[in-house]
């Protein structure tokens, strides 16, 4: 089994192995014996994993857990439904010794862990991770969100997982674009910190190589969050695509997903960059050539200036500016403060 | 004036002085400047106070601030009214290196500070506590809450303010039963910490002394928090008076405020602590008589059972008991741990 330690505020081990669903039960006794658990999964997850996970639990001891199961997609990471499932929690006498379990994608993690944070004031709960976004992202580094009408992940906390259990078997059951939306994110951590990756993943055969995927995205998400847990520099890289894919992703009502929009949003930083000269064009081929071969957009159809103003309402813009993430070359980002104004020049131009 | 720091994982100034509130400003902007700030308030302190408070932030040189007023009352401090305010902030177009404020009770600080805590994963936010209860309390400590249908305060977060701003004279505006109910808490500090403070406090003059017993309280919550900053310990300490308290309020459905449920709390496990022969009966005497003279409660004619029951689903509670602090003597409180059953048989036979 591969296991990466997190050494944050409070350390945690993230184990990837497949088949490791089953094993859920044995990692979480050392931990949480004696404690009562509740699962919380979506509509298309727990009809396909949530018996294994329950098994897993029932084995290693545990009482059999509450179950708290939400519609699949991003309407379930709503304030709404998280008073419902506080609501649950208090219904069920779950008190703040006890520990819940994320059983699904970012939409299960990021709700679970706001709960998690927020229920009693704080308890633990252990993310097990069912796509690759999950996998190699939302579940590392302990970001927990939920949507607001004026913007996705504009409420949340820092708050760190006690375990993640990471069983790549589990994507062997995810949609196409599903998992090709994972991809983008394994894309973006090989632009900014790792050429190899970026290598094996330009062949279009991400599943071919899965558990070296997975556990490189992890390393490099883990050693920046190290340096940065609460995303105030460092970490900051890993918003590589991210401030005009948000723009991107909020401008096309979600009907794009976050991966896709990502990687649209990769692609047109990296052609204004290149136009200015700062990324070496060979490199601003090589990503849209890999996206396409990955099954994800590189462009969108949509209207410039509303993402452009849409930028300017992102979480992390700051009074007057927001910071990009720009790349030489590949495998080596950096920290690029803009102003509004230069930032909107700055791709206007490039992608004139 | 009178200064405390805090030295929580975020340090910050606790600043007292009579007339205070004009200089809210001037303390904020060496802090703050060039940031943008939010104002929340409610229906009561508002038409006292935010002009007052508002000048001030103009004289300092900032921009005037969005103002939130919410309706006075516990029924503010809900998900709902979070909600409502994220909505606010948003289309205030609030970031995460802006600023809030909280000028009003506790209701006002704790829902502020949720908020605070969670918009946009964390941002700053100022106290500025206009009832005796959050200057000696609830604005001390970093504690924040909305409350659920199931219980209050179990939705929250660990979250210091930046500044706290207490400025006595607001108190001067103040009911009387709501000054009585921060009497209470007053009260309690004397009891688990602090003889002198019970002494200036039994007379029934809270008014005539309310520099020093303010300063006093602070001082005391200030020293237990930075010990114990996530209530994993000593912080139980200041939970003296509050399971069984808890179990009244919420059993006369809130009809008693929060101070005068701690008041009846404390007089309950005092008088089955003394029936034990643990808490010298002199005690007992004494505080009963302080609690009149303050226009205090000190005992609850509703069914006991029932208290005991909510007893059992208390936050604070844990799988198969609770903590109690009891006492010995005057100022030395200590954490009890108990079984539900060996507690309610304490408490039934005590009062019996």
């Amino acid at each position: 089994m591969n296991s990466i330690s997190v050494k944050t505020g409070r350390p945690y081990e993230i184990r990837i192995e497949k088949g490791l669903l089953t094993g859920t039960g044995a990692l979480m006794k050392p931990l949480f014996e004696g404690r009562r658990l509740a699962v919380v999964s979506d509509s298309r997850v727990a009809p396909l994993y949530l018996r294994s996970l329950l098994d897993s639990l029932a084995a290693a001891g545990f009482e059999p857990p509450a179950t708290f199961t939400v519609p699949e997609g991003e309407e379930s990471k709503s304030l709404k439904m998280a008073s419902v499932l506080y609501d649950f929690l208090a219904e069920h006498r779950i008190r703040r010794s006890d520990c819940l379990i994320a059983l699904g994608g970012g939409v299960v993690g990021d709700l679970t862990g706001f709960v998690a944070s927020t229920y009693c004031r704080g308890m633990c709960f252990v993310q097990v991770p069912t796509t690759l976004l999950a996998q190699i992202d939302s579940s590392v580094g302990g970001k927990t969100a939920v949507n607001l009408a004026a913007g996705k992940n504009m409420v949340g906390t820092f708050w760190q997982p006690s375990l993640v259990v990471c069983d790549p078997d589990t994507l062997n059951t995810l949609p196409e674009d599903i998992f090709a939306a994972g991809v983008a994110e394994a894309i973006k951590y090989g632009m900014i910190r790792d050429e190899r990756l970026f290598a094996l993943l330009e062949g279009g055969d991400a599943r071919g190589h899965i558990d070296e995927v997975i556990s490189r995205c992890v390393q490099i998400k883990r050693d920046i969050v190290q340096h940065d847990e609460r995303d105030t520099g460092e970490r900051m890289l890993l918003n590589f695509g991210h401030t005009l894919g948000h723009g991107v992703e909020s401008d096309s009502r979600y009907a794009l997903s976050h991966g896709f929009s990502v990687a649209i949003g990769m692609n047109m930083i990296v052609k204004a960059s290149a136009a200015r000269g700062i990324t070496d064009p060979s490199v601003q081929a090589r990503l849209e050539a890999a996206c396409h071969r990955c099954g994800l957009p590189t462009s969108y159809d949509g209207d410039l200036e509303r993402v452009l103003s849409l930028c300017r309402g992102d979480k992390k813009s700051e009074a007057g500016g927001l910071r990009a993430i720009l790349l030489r070359r590949l495998g080596e980002g950096y920290i690029q403060p803009f102003t509004f104004e230069e930032f909107e020049a700055f791709v206007r131009e490039g992608l004139a």
